[in-house]
């Protein structure tokens, strides 16, 4: 699997294995010690999480299949993400769901993360939203902090907008490597908002959450999702691929900005699918097909 | 109190006192006299003004105060705009209000400032709002002119976007040293288009009119309102706090972008209330549920 | 007429006459060699065109009336536009209509441009809209090729946002000269989305492209045509003018940014009248009455 250089130090997997849904999977540490194994074998050696995915039970979950093979921790990058302060039972005194940049939150969940881990550094920690209460300075010192301890290899962010990435990154020490956003056939916000522009122009590799729209455009209930279908379902035809996971990867994956997508599933056999994704050849009229059922009407 | 570095050369006050219904406030000379030597004494020494203000007569009244007591002039500093050309019984030859920027009228807007506040230098002179009839060669022209003759010694602009603040920046002499914006719990106009960040990553501190949404937030009508009203209280409460302006007061001071707003009564106990909201020590979560409450749907 | 240097070789006439609708006018070689005599004649030296122009008849037609006189080529500049893959009968099967900014689809474009103007260079060669799929590499490389082998003297681009050009403008190995953008007093977009200022700033003339919004603005039939014809009216009976189309002409070239508008007319009264709106007056306040009958709401 071909590697993608996000920064001087930084390599890592074109495509990644998220664990947001980690704990739906219903596996066993066991399991997912072979379903692990078996996903690094394909070449896909970049695991995405955050504090709060499983109400902050997947970094644990990880950390102990990564106890159960010690050689693992060495062929992976593991990111993860902090700042979402959520509603949770495990913060029964909290009023609303909100974000901290504070260098004190920032800190403390890297280092929580690492105990999570059971690992001494994690390879790329990122921003988990922008926030309209956002201190980059505070935020750069603590960056700089996690980074001269060698708790955190490099820095990032999520759901960013190209002026929010850029503010910050005036700010850092080392520039940021990646903003992590959705894209998807069915989520062209990030085209229409100028950050797929803003990566052009920057040369920053996206990270791309929900690739697959979270099964909505395998299984169409919406007019819109009925014409993405149907029109992911014509072009499969056209190239003979026999599944529309195949067609969507594909089409990120064919985009000029160089768009890292993360796998969600749990189950070996879709994974291989994204991975085969990689050897289909959609010429340029198919993806704008693709574009132009998203978007919904033709171009002007 | 606080002062604000705003440039090199220019220091004002962290809270503003804001002429702009003076005339509404039914003031004598001498009791504005008295009112502003009671503002200053608390540490405001800046006051916001406009030509237009007042239907072009607020400038006026302030200069016959300020010539009712010689010292004052030195212990303050004076902020008024140009550039709006509105409908008024003044100009019955006018068919509609527009903005002029060009040479002729923001220099003379400036002189005329000069003979109202019978003063010979503005200390910080704005551009009221954006134009789509903008030459910004010629508005630098201007802008050096009236530096140099030394009756403006700063200049700045109000409502602008991030890309019109850039822009005039690019052509003037001296760097714009303040946006003047509507901020306020009901309004996030400058939140949302991008404004806060760029102030960050410029490090421009953003006066702030309209800080009380001109009294909404105190006597709420529409849901919108009720829904912002009900979270200060609640704030308020925690905080045994006896004042929702306070609460508002120090929503914006908390800002990691240094607000400085302008409070816009006629009434020093109101002013008192805003002093005092330096005191109020707010934490992260209640500064979200007054932004969230504000925004009317809970964080992603 | 007024010469405007887009850069520092390339000089363009303050009007230039569009062929995009040039079939429609109905004329044949000899009299469209006419037509184009007498438009030189008033100093319109700069012809508007683009390869799907005419269902792709255009740039071949005005290469035989060029071919007429052979004096032409060196007294005017040809602008012309790739990258649209329309519809059409010419490309029975394409499915539907895209953008292509492949090395290749510019490169044999601009070589098409060549042999259907029977030319050997085109002076200004333009992007005609921004493209989810865009490769601004690929694109320098194509615009280097171009310029090397001297079939294209300077590019530009049409539709692009600020940012879309800045990004392409970061990897063109010259500067691009232009955006061509729609700009009239019925279509405010490009003054809304920030583009004037941007050209403002980076002092890149824009080309205006429907400047009289197809006729919208002389044959009103919606509320918002009625309200900005009677405003045209208003102001032309002020200033004695005796058509419309000068004002809209004069309003565009009031704007300090610049404005390059493109006549799309093939009759030479209705040229000449444009030529002549260039000796109209119109004061700031005229033009804004213009610009908030666009808006149709008054300024803030």
């Amino acid at each position: 699997m071909q590697k993608v250089k996000l920064s001087e130090n930084l390599e890592i997997s074109r495509l990644t294995h998220g664990h947001w849904r980690a704990l739906d999977w219903k596996l066993s540490e066991q399991e997912l010690l072979k379903l692990t194994e078996q996903v690094v074998e394909l070449g896909i050696t970049t695991f995405d999480h955050a504090d709060l995915y499983g109400n902050f039970e997947c970094e644990k979950l990880f950390g102990k299949v990564l106890n159960l093979n010690k050689e693992l921790r060495n062929e992976i990058q593991i990111v993860s993400k902090c700042g979402i302060k959520p509603l949770s039972n495990k913060f029964p005194n909290r009023q609303i769901g909100f974000y901290d940049y504070s260098f004190e939150h920032i800190t403390s969940s890297a280092e929580k993360a690492l105990r999570n881990f059971k690992t001494d550094y994690i390879d790329l920690f990122l921003l988990h939203r922008p926030s309209p209460f956002f201190d980059p300075e505070e935020v750069a010192k603590a960056f700089s902090h996690l980074i001269k301890s060698g708790k955190v290899l490099h820095f990032g962010v999520s759901n960013f907008t190209p002026q929010q990435f850029d503010m910050l990154n005036t700010f850092v020490e080392e520039p940021l490597v990646t903003n992590q956003v959705e894209i998807s056939p069915y989520c062209l916000e990030h085209v229409d908002n100028g950050n797929l522009d803003f990566f052009l122009q920057k040369k920053i590799k996206p990270m791309a959450w929900s690739p697959l729209a979270g099964g909505k455009l395998m299984n169409p209930q919406t007019e819109k999702e009925h014409r993405i279908h149907e029109t992911l379902r014509k072009i499969a035809d056209e190239l003979n691929v026999d599944s529309l996971d195949k067609i969507v990867y594909s089409w990120l994956l064919k985009h000029p900005s160089g768009i890292i997508p993360i796998i969600g599933s749990g189950k070996i056999e879709r994974i291989k699918k994204a991975v085969a994704s990689m050897d289909v050849s959609m010429n340029l009229e198919q993806w704008m097909e693709i574009y132009v059922a998203a978007r919904g009407e033709k171009l002007p």
